[in-house]
């Protein structure tokens, strides 16, 4: 087993995007594939782990660039979340441009278009939830520790995709009342979805980088427990492709 | 394997009461140990079949009997609720008998007394949380769509038990406030505790009696997520035992 990994870019409104596609070199076919949308900061090496990580599971993977090429922050930028308000203020360009990283996704010959996901970290959570809202050809959105806020534009109903979502039950940027309200849209959505909390958990949690604080930061269980929520979901759907290969 | 089952009258506050034990006979070594407590019925052969299921996994189980040898009801009696709602008025009681049913598995010799967790179905998800609220000698406990109202004791600080609790979202009996209650519950009880909360499912939904309704009723799809999160939690405390036995 090889697992690759390489920069793609691709087009869309507002681009050219810069992504990284991960698939493992060991066959041709091509796979179950899943779109990975990153926190607030944009693409980096931690994103890029998790899409080689799921490659050694036998999935076809794509960090999504939603921001554009070159467009990335890191916590010590001077406005760390420039881009993400952008879209923030922008839910349907943020959904084309997710429709666009989905297409860039399905074109690879490693990726089965007809057996994709979403998922997302934060921000990225947020813009699973936009996909499987904005009925992208996706059959499951996973959401970890994201935001709740509904878009503009009208939530697909019944939803196609399946969802997900991982939180951290003391998250500062989501409290439960917001997971309320998230689970009457879903319902209402007609969607199959599922909620896994956390005690003792906040923002961030799979997120090693963040230091754990009040309503925030990496949480070891946490960051275990919605990882395998994930896997559990991808053989529910995909059935066992290389089961054991990050146990 | 050969699974083995039988009534066990042990005693308590109000007693005697009568549960069914089960285990694999293939071992004589004690074994982790779960007490699983009915819904507002009493125990019953579903209940026994659990318990079945548990023991060919590899754990020792007791339904416990938490009315009274002969207290039983069916949902055709006249008063289907009269035991449960005996101990509804008094948790204390509850807790007393919930004790004394602990005690009984932990002195069967196929159980490791060091090594137990409880479960419960509706009332009894409500009893599993009042014997981790309570202290009792659990390391975790198991709600399945369970009812969150505190009782008049003080919960443990923080509580020894890990809890996981297995929700429907439409539950009639639990709306998504009492969840967000128990939530702040456990967090301020610093319980290591997770939520498992299923769309589209109600009260009893592990129930294949209970015909689908109103916030109610019988989900295959969270019956299947929700066991499986509990033998996870198994095999997080215990490791795996005859892991495939019911695959």
């Amino acid at each position: 087993m090889t697992v690759h990994s390489e920069q793609l870019v691709y087009q869309g409104p507002g681009g050219p995007f810069e992504g990284v596609a991960a698939w493992d070199d060991a066959t041709d076919a091509a796979r179950p594939a899943v779109l990975m949308v990153p926190n607030f900061l944009g693409q980096k090496p931690s994103d890029t782990r998790i899409v080689e990580r799921l490659a050694r599971l036998g999935y076809a993977g794509l960090v999504a660039d939603v921001f554009g090429q070159g467009k990335r922050t890191t916590w010590e930028s001077p406005d760390p979340a420039i881009y993400m308000n952008e879209l923030n203020a922008d839910r349907p360009l943020l959904l084309e441009r997710l429709k666009a990283s989905l297409a860039a996704l399905a074109a690879l010959p490693q990726a089965d278009a007809s057996r994709m996901i979403v998922i997302g970290y934060c921000f990225g959570g947020k813009a699973a939830l936009d996909l499987a809202r904005g009925g992208g050809d996706v059959l499951a959105a996973v959401s970890f520790h994201g935001l709740y806020d509904r878009p503009p534009f009208e939530t697909q109903s019944p939803m196609k995709a399946k969802v997900l979502v991982c939180h951290g039950w003391d998250d500062r940027l989501s409290p439960p009342e917001t997971l309320v309200g998230l689970g009457r849209e879903l319902t209402e959505a007609k969607a199959d979805w599922q909620l896994l909390a956390f005690g003792d958990a906040g923002h961030a949690f799979t997120d090693r980088a963040a230091k754990k604080g009040e309503g925030f930061g990496y949480d070891e269980a946490a960051d275990r427990r919605s990882w395998a929520a994930l896997r559990r979901l991808l053989r529910e759907l995909f059935g066992d492709l290389n089961e054991h290969a990050d146990d």
